[in-house]
């Protein structure tokens, strides 16, 4: 480890965002960081105004009449109580319109901090936030195939994330480092991702304590104060859809929100297994599920900052085995950005989600038919954005590469158009009139190095070029892009003070806690 | 050859869209012709109302100020200088109003008619048809590789087409048959579209005495005074941007606008050389050359039915090679199908074009980042919706099973919603309760076969299943695929009588052609 920051670096990552940016990165060939995406271009919304009264409707019937279990917590069912729902065993039923009106002091956006300000991301509104794939267990790449996760391949894929310009977040689990202990795993997860990187990242989840280890990680980068006034992290909460969340799940909410940390309520669903097989009643299951959890933070600390999530795909209904890339999910998509912006919280969902086991045109398809509705249908913050693969089995570092291209193109299509008169480009017009081109006209000339997104995946060369350059597919390629990367990077600065702190941290907690559950 | 055509063929062929089609596809396993798309979604639009006001104000100056070249016609010339324009050697410049006004006659939408009534095909208004590749003189399959495409090649993605539920459209030119001399090819091509397959077609454009054969053709399927009076073809005019229509245009323009048959006007654009390096810049030109056609059709027969082509994409700046799915021509589609709205007529973009050599994750991609914009922009008639590879240099056949299994998903997509009772699912959600699952209920159990799209390409089973079943990727599926399909292909039936006229026709027009230029 170095904590060696070289001026050349240092000048690059701090450009700004748009032309400026990708000038930097033309010129150079070294890619620049861009701020987190500021959507420029209108929404796309499927779900009819009548529509969405429908779901928010049916959504109070099921809340009032079903109602959702709080298992194993009786604070938490206290506390539901006292609000004046109806609590018998861990089902609560919801009078109408409570869960709707708890959710009012929930932020409409808010900024996550990072430890270095200008990777600090905003959440909500018009802006969209890029984190990596989340929980995978294996890794697989070109060389290796397919194989368990380790602590290295962690610090490799929150490396690979702090390098791509189009991933704003370092995100949590980027995969489970398997070769650490269960219980300590967190510990050299939320280091790494304060170590290796300086964008924001995410939390344990896993247990309430290893919730509050890291909260006081994060204290020991921004300190207690900031962190008690301020969002430095940004936490996972999964429903146990349907209509349930578990003690473990409200555990670590509980100490999130009260610490004034983000979560991301998120139902986790794969129609036809967790919801029901259509649309809209899956979106009035996913809003049932996330209002309550939103509403419950608000509970824990009313502003605590909150996230509207869905991680919706679908079963085969012939093998039960999940799919990705399908077009019902998509609508579930479209659908539950509506019914989040109508509650006035951002929203988490989507990411490049597949089924397929390999980087290949299945895994394209399928991570494009997620992608395409998460920008156009407005999602605020999207984990999973790159390297998910095999139904989120396994991080890939190929596909990783693949995705984060990806972004990057979508992220330049949010800018919009430009109705400038450089834009409106009537000169170049005049200039080159009928029958001639616009190759060395004076408009092109002066828009030479910014007018077009480059892929750093594509093959765009002639069949000729390409095969004599190896005639490779875009894995191989992608495979060459990573092992450069990772062997260019190099860490961004990190006060020794705080470092030292963090591993103390990390040593005196690994020294209290099991190896293995006995 | 045979005309036997199996009941069972016949029946599986006859049922309608939607959610019957699907159960019959469902049931069997074999798949279920689907009529056109019929969207019941909204529309995507990335440009304002000032922007496009401001695109047609431009325009108007482009058209008056500079004019577009029509090249070596002099009937042209004088046609339009009859309307009023001013003809300076090849150059036209049009009054301001003029080309817009002479627009008015086009049909807003049309149908163009199958052989086979149940396959015509509705152009224009919320409606969308695929159509394959058009143009490439390669083939690629993963057993040979690349090699020049042959007339075998050319009626294996005919029947390939055929046979591919959510392709409506035969096309045209699905590759060139370099073993037929070039002045005969059009005549195996036209004929082999009308014997093994029912779907509709377009005709030969590359010389006005071709596209005459192509409208005696299919005067011999349909009769005289039919397609007199219907649209039976539909024909793909280039502009040879900028600003130019050369002869060979528009001397097939004049005779298939003249029998009443529809032209695509299609600027075929790739920015930075065929336009300026910006959206408003490129599209400001289409719309110049795009209007400047469909009037020029208008002026040849006040009604004949036209489409407001465009095909966009851009080059690399720093090679000058063509670029695909690039997030600049997404906008400019999305841009020219609101162009199009606006004059009321019909509109052709998109595909799923790409730069990659094989049918990869860059090809997938690329595809995907011009069918997303094609769907939710509106396309209405999408040439290069299946097979194209390589720039349009390849027809891929791993490529045409693959794109065509993403058209069924965007059908499925673009049926939208269900807000029924069925589709609200309340039952389910009372059925199943908090912690239980979905996949016995009744509601899952009575929506089993319809419930989610399926695709004939993914592999969603396990990691290692799908290892043991030979660890193959989607073009190595795809290869199995068409190969199953092009074994099991029978040819739709046709009077046997017309058969014989065409192949006289044939063979009649090909004794007077010449083998080669001399």
């Amino acid at each position: 480890m170095t904590d060696a920051f070289p001026a050349s670096e240092r000048r690059s990552r701090r450009s700004g965002g748009g032309a400026e940016a990708r000038r930097a990165a033309r010129s150079g060939g070294q890619q620049t960081q861009l701020t987190y995406v500021k959507r420029n271009i209108p929404l796309y919304e499927v779900l009819s105004e009548e529509g969405l009264e429908l779901i928010e409707r049916n959504c109070e019937t099921v809340l009032a009449e079903i109602g959702i279990d709080f298992r194993d917590d009786a604070e938490a069912l206290d506390m539901w109580r006292k609000t004046g729902a109806d609590v018998k065993g861990n089902r609560v039923r919801f009078p109408k319109g409570l869960v709707r009106s708890l959710i009012k002091t929930a932020p409409s956006e808010f900024t996550q901090h990072a430890r270095n300000p200008e990777r600090s991301v905003r959440i909500g509104g018009k802006n969209t936030v890029f984190a990596p794939v989340y929980g995978p267990p294996f890794v697989r790449n070109n060389d290796e195939g397919r194989r368990y996760a380790t602590i290295e391949d962690f610090r490799n894929f929150v490396k690979l994330a702090y390098l791509a310009p189009s991933i704003h977040h370092s995100g949590g689990t980027v995969c489970e480092p398997v070769d650490v202990p269960v219980h300590k795993r967190h510990l050299d997860m939320v280091y790494s991702h304060i170590r290796y990187s300086d964008k924001p990242f995410m939390g344990s989840v896993t247990a309430p304590e290893r919730a509050e280890d890291s909260v006081n990680m994060a204290k020991v980068v921004f300190g207690d104060d900031f962190v008690d006034k301020n969002c430095v992290m940004v936490n996972l909460i999964n429903a146990n859809s349907p209509l349930v969340f578990d003690s473990t799940m409200v555990g670590a909410l509980k100490v999130y929100a009260r610490n004034n940390q983000a979560t991301v309520i998120s139902p986790f669903i794969l129609s036809g297994a967790m919801s029901a097989v259509t649309a809209v009643g899956t979106l009035t299951q996913i809003l049932a599920e996330a209002s309550v959890g939103m509403a419950f933070a608000q509970l824990c600390r009313p502003g605590a900052p909150v996230i509207f999530g869905t991680f919706a795909s679908s079963i085969s209904m012939q093998s039960g085995a999940p799919t990705f890339g399908t077009p019902e999910p998509a609508h579930v998509l479209f659908g539950a950005a509506q019914l989040a912006r109508r509650l006035n919280v951002p929203f988490r969902s989507g990411g490049a989600l597949c089924a397929s086991k390999l980087p290949d045109a299945q895994a394209a398809h399928e991570s494009a038919n997620t992608l395409w509705p998460t920008l156009l249908g407005g999602v605020n913050f999207v984990l999973h954005a790159a390297g998910w693969l095999e139904g989120g089995l396994v991080s890939s570092y190929e596909k990783f590469i693949i995705d984060a291209d990806q972004l990057s193109m979508f992220q330049r299509f949010a800018e919009g158009v430009d109705y400038s008169e450089n834009g409106q480009a009537l000169s170049a017009i005049r200039e080159v009139g009928p029958g001639s081109h616009f190759l060395g006209c004076a408009h092109t000339q002066a828009n030479f190095e910014t007018a077009f997104w480059r892929s750093i995946v594509a093959d765009n060369n002639s069949f000729e070029q390409w095969r004599d350059d190896g005639g490779r597919d875009a894995a191989a390629r992608a495979n060459a892009i990573w092992k450069r990367q990772l062997k260019d990077y190099e860490a961004p600065p990190l006060d020794q003070g705080i470092d030292e702190a963090l591993q103390d941290y990390v040593i005196r907690r690994k020294s209290v806690l099991p190896d293995s559950i006995t």
